[in-house]
């Protein structure tokens, strides 16, 4: 039985005058933020702030790298090429390091945005093109990928550390993939419910898939959300729940 | 009399499919190079072929950071907040040594561009806020800025190393101040004339000035340009007049 | 005594992901919109969205032209030269045009934003060049501008009609010029305090300084705000107390 | 036997201090002006310089509209919802015409660029996207598509007049389809057998394919560049033997 899991979110999503997420409330929670690096999100102004108050809350940081598509908030997968993609990861992370030594805190790991995260869990090509990103900065960088995806795979191949990770509050196939958003029962809305299957997770090594089988789902880290005062309520709850079992949260992304 | 100057010249300053500047032929001549960073100019692709180059090149590479202008090319002055400009030039550092790790090489110095530039020569808020971020990110980098002018003084007091610099083809008043490019005669066009002022300037310590008297101006390194073919012949024989006079062309930025 | 006064408000400042403003809510309210034209806020998509709703409520519609300055929401002044200023303007009135004309309405005037509408109040040259913008693309557009400001007169003598206007909830000096926000007292909170003032305004044709003296504030358009719930209340109110008053509210935006 | 054909170019691609284009030189050459819209490329001073020449040259324009990709100058295929793409072309086409008005001229037709000229060649999806945009912001606007595919057959359905366009300088298949750029021989250098090849296409109704049979290609318009020195020598040589030839360059653009 594993004893001690990671939480991430997504954070440092702003931009300028457009505020969006409850950073200093969900840093609480979490052992693992994902900070936006101005490609999707993310200002200098406001990720300054969020490593700052991620550098308080002892919390990890990883670069949430992403296509460059503000408007679209990098929900838009784009065919880019390999030099580039591998030249925006680069630029990227190297922008919230030094975001990140300002604040008194590193950058332990890469989790990819949005549209990028979900085209490399399976594109060999732009999944290369990242990890070659990753590989030219900084090789002890930990990949953070869909539990079960290529990319993980893919990374550990070319030397990199990885962590796998689940969604909180999504429903997984009987194959261990999550349920389109765009199909009925995709997303959980009931925190307990939530909580529990994610206990189960954690005690388990896996949920109850959509149609109603036990799935092994092989996952370190946990992705919980902070953009509405639901989602951080669910967010509390699963780490009550999970901490009320004697499961230590705490984050596996430092190298 | 000096025996060694520093020739730098702006640099990446491409944007997507759009060139500019002879990357590869300039990095031949100086030995320190402004690399734009993306505010200004400067796409990750291009930034990083021109970083690989000028580590081929073994020259010292600059973060040449600049107002959030890009179609303005960061030659526009904002009243920007000082929390704001602080942040963006961490950001764009940053960036840049993510980049230059990537190229094998690293940061040695930050030069801001354009307007900002200009502003800072002057202005101390702004000036203030630029050095904060170069505190914050990495207190080792020295700060060029214009020969003479109070940023320098403000960067020093601060605990900044600081590199005076010299524009090869501007014309100086009596005072040692660059006469402003919207009056006659500001612009020098003539290659043998800008070298032989060139010569002067690290020989005798000073320029003639517009109105024809000797000028001291205390500079290490000298501003040359790469963006046109004249510029670049320009700068060649700035480089060889002073290597025939027994001068070594040699970077003062690295710490 | 005046009968008739227009409200105006700030509109579409959403962009992507981000949201900002109550457009469905303050539609029902002011008789005049500002809308974002994508250069300080406002993507295509959330404009259209705007337009269909303003086009629903009868609102006329203004081009709520700015700096390009998405990441400071174009609240900083820029030293932009009168050639692109012109362009810049011209390119946000047409955008804008093209949206209305697909959600079956038109743009019957402009209001500069933030730091250009401050800057052009008083600085002839930026303000000749938004003149010069709207001459160029439709001469019969309305200029709105700060009640008793210069560019009121220099774009009359161009030939614009022009609209003054009054800020609902900012205290003005005995001279008639808004105190700055950065003064104590420069913004009222309070609903019925702003409702009565603007009752004055209208019905007496100005306000009390911020030093107790009754001050002339000659404007035929109040703008009010819809970022907040408690700013939404503030315009209900203005419009209730007007309305019991026997004032009509009305636009006077159209050619 | 066709006695008239039309020659298009892209037009209006500098940005900032980013220069493209020979547009003054390609603008007495071609018939037809696809425009930049700021997506891809295109800043609005340059812009409006363009379209001043061109309304000079008296040649037909035409928005030249993009995916919001500038870095990549809207080469590479984004997965945009269709509400966003008809959107984004309403704002592009409503830019472009507010600055034709400025320039004394109008917009009189549509011309994707790039990777979404490629993508709606064949996808229905986002091909719907921009005819619904172009229906929505004035019905009088003609698409122009490349000769053969799907988008011409579709926009007609929706009551849009359509331009079938050929390429210059490329390689068919004997399907009539372009031979894919990664393939060798796809594009053309030889600005005599360029010129020859479009004599064929008029007179004769199509060009010999890459596996050397005569191929029908059924186009009212020719793409030829002005990027380069060379590929104006290669405009300038289609046109003088197409003009030998007595066949008449003139746009079919206007409504």
């Amino acid at each position: 039985m594993i004893k001690t899991i990671d939480l991430n979110s997504d954070l440092g999503e702003s931009f300028g005058q457009w505020r969006m997420e409850n950073d200093e409330e969900i840093l609480e929670i979490v052992s693992s933020a994902n900070v936006a690096c101005g490609f999707h999100a993310g200002d200098p102004v406001g990720i300054l702030q969020t490593l700052k108050s991620a550098q308080k809350n002892n919390v990890a940081i990883g670069a949430h790298v992403s296509y460059p598509d503000l408007v679209g908030f990098g929900r838009r997968k784009m065919d880019i090429a390999s030099h580039e993609l591998t030249a925006d990861v680069i630029y990227q992370i190297g922008a919230l390091q030094g975001l990140a030594a300002a604040a008194g805190t590193r950058v332990s790991y890469v989790k990819p945005h949005g549209a990028l995260y979900n085209t490399i869990a399976n594109d060999e090509y732009q999944g290369l093109a990242v990890i070659e990103g990753i590989l030219a900065i900084d090789p002890k960088l930990v990949l953070v990928g869909l539990a079960g995806s290529k990319i993980l795979k893919l990374a550990k191949e070319r030397g990199l550390r990885t962590i796998a990770e689940a969604f909180a509050d999504r429903a997984y196939t009987s194959q261990g993939e999550l349920v389109s958003r765009r199909e009925a029962g995709s997303v959980f809305h009931d925190a307990d419910l939530v909580a529990q299957r994610m206990l189960q997770l954690v005690t388990e090594g896996g949920v109850e898939s959509i149609d109603g089988k036990f799935t092994p789902i092989k996952a370190d880290s946990i992705c919980v959300h902070g953009d509405s005062s639901s989602a951080l309520e669910m967010a509390k709850q699963v780490k009550t729940v999970l901490q009320q079992a004697g499961i230590t949260i705490r984050t596996f992304m430092h190298s």
